[in-house]
């Protein structure tokens, strides 16, 4: 049976995200993006764009369930709590249709892809190949949504 | 002419809400209440119970516009990120509606309930009081919604 995951890398600035198919062992790259919200736009009508681009997502590609990573509180606390606002924006237009959330603290996500929950950037992207070549990000934040829908369909393999 | 406010003291256990009705210098109480997101149920849901709350306040009362507290980070950036998820959950709930939303810093919402930045809740309790005698609040987060809505109405009398 085929289980459609979407994968959400959430930002202010730009929430990127990635529709994965997958059914046992096989894996298939359906589209990938990112929304942008206008900076130019109030605080509140910028979290409104990525819940209705998120929204717009799950009515297009009728997602089964969602991935995204946790957000711990960094060195930056202030840009911490804006990534909630945004985070939380897609989280609500996943949630409010019924779609399950699956939230991964980031090594476990690392850890799923490449077996190692310290991996860098680079051992993560060539997985990424691996697994889905059909799959070319133009920016991080889509490739990072791509990385974390395929580390939810790894979930049971490695932890 | 009458605009009608929506306040909210946004929070994952319990989210106040307000509505008030301002022309000119009066002021009307309408309804208040609290949001109570299931504590049993995943983050994800108890997001989309607050979206779904604010979105059925939206419907109900159809305000004009919407007030809400500016958070920052305290001493716990933990419970920051958590209050900030809660409080964008509220914010798209209003915002995607079309509502604009009017975020306000606690001291500026004292100084426009009470003339002082630095009021404290009793002075506050008492200002609410005197302009809202029909209001009365069960709880302190919708006592504090009541005083979101009601700085809002009187914001351009103090500041």
């Amino acid at each position: 049976m085929t289980k459609r995951v979407l994968g959400i890398d959430p930002g202010l600035l730009h929430t990127g995200w990635a529709v994965i198919d997958t059914a046992g062992s096989s894996r298939k790259y359906i589209a990938s993006g990112v929304i942008l919200p206008k900076t130019t736009l109030p605080f509140s009508e910028r979290l409104a764009t990525i819940f209705r681009g998120v929204s717009e997502l799950c009515e297009t590609f009728a997602p089964d369930e969602c991935s995204i990573e946790i957000t711990f509180v960094n060195k930056n606390p202030k840009t911490t709590l804006i990534l909630g606002h945004a985070r939380a924006a897609a989280i609500v237009a996943v949630a409010n249709r019924g779609i399950p959330v699956f939230e991964y603290e980031p090594n476990k996500i690392k850890k799923a892809l490449t077996g190692a929950g310290h991996a860098d950037k680079t051992a993560i992207d060539k997985m990424v190949q691996i697994l889905l070549p059909a799959a070319h990000p133009k920016t991080a934040d889509e490739a990072d949504a791509i990385a974390i829908a395929l580390a939810h369909t790894n979930m049971t393999r490695f932890i």
